[in-house]
């Protein structure tokens, strides 16, 4: 076979696999859990891409975010421009800003009742719980009440978990687990944070 | 020490290392290369979540699509809509959608000529490359031409690179390297693909 003829084959094979994998697409029978994990940057900002891709076919979209830092964010800034996102933050607050264990376990419990309202409502293609897994790995919130809320969830949303250290118990019953792992990153050779880029 | 005044210390440790982080943020002197790679999802879609991060600051985008499927997706049906991202999509399109070598790779340089364009404009604070990994991953461009064309970037821009198999070159060129692990995928349960989800 030529070099030509490698590539056309070659390019035929992934335009086959690509076509099977899009061909049955559409409204989803039922909305996917997806779990963003791992050490590495992208794991809020790939669920804010998955946002703007279903706010694109004119789903709805409901964030609730379980950081509440005390910086502002430009996806913060740019959705409440925008509107049309439902959008709850977390009251207080936890971790690094907040040093109270009962009021962090309180806001935390909070915050889910917020987000298992948006799951249950089937108001939603979409529902995002940002950094949810920071509550799971400080034990804010246990795996099985997150999973029991996720289980009782209308078969119409789909739900991004985001944050490293993942259960695996979330990891199991997810449909979609990514890992976002860190293999080089500026603060390593002593780059800030940066506005758009970093928040 | 007690449980509480460990998680208090742990706590406050946390808050010192992410105020650390944040404390000299604000524009950036230099534009990073950031490359978001590997075989899991999201890594288009959190170049999209940064897109919107650096929107929500002001500042200004410009996106090239190296690969032009001939499917729709949300992301660009959202910024055609939203407007105000410079976005330019290879002429042709490429891989499973074309099966002639030589004019993948005229497309694959006209679409990075128009990148190069962008990045040296100084118009912009951030400039995406979606999927340019791929373009490397056949040889339709080579990573000197790519690394060439970053180095010649206006200092005010960042640039993001998106694709699999990013080549080593370009690698430890980058400031920030990212890799989306596929843990899980609801494909390997024979889920398809699905609207807002996946594209």
């Amino acid at each position: 076979m030529s070099d030509a003829e490698k590539h056309n084959a070659e390019m035929k094979a992934l335009q086959k696999a690509q076509r099977e994998k899009i061909a049955e697409a559409g409204d989803p029978a039922r909305g996917l859990v997806l779990v963003h994990t791992g050490d590495g940057k992208g794991k809020s900002s790939s669920a804010f891409g998955v946002v703007i891709r279903a706010l694109g076919w004119g789903q709805s979209v409901g964030v609730v975010q379980f950081i509440k830092g005390t910086w502002v964010t430009g996806e913060k800034q740019f959705f409440d421009k925008l509107g049309g996102v439902t959008w709850a933050t977390m009251g207080e607050g936890f971790t690094w800003d907040t040093q109270d264990r009962d009021r962090d376990i309180a806001a935390a419990e909070a915050a889910f009742a917020k987000a298992r309202t948006m799951m249950e409502s089937g108001d939603f293609d979409l529902v995002v719980l940002d950094e949810v897994n920071i509550a799971l790995r400080y034990d804010y919130l246990t795996p099985e009440a997150v999973i029991a809320g996720l289980d009782a969830r209308h078969p119409r949303s789909g739900v991004i978990l985001t944050g490293r250290d993942a259960p695996q118990a979330l990891c199991d019953y997810a449909d979609l687990v990514s890992e976002m792992r860190e293999v080089k990153h500026p603060y390593q050779a002593g780059i800030k944070a940066q506005r758009g880029i970093d928040f």
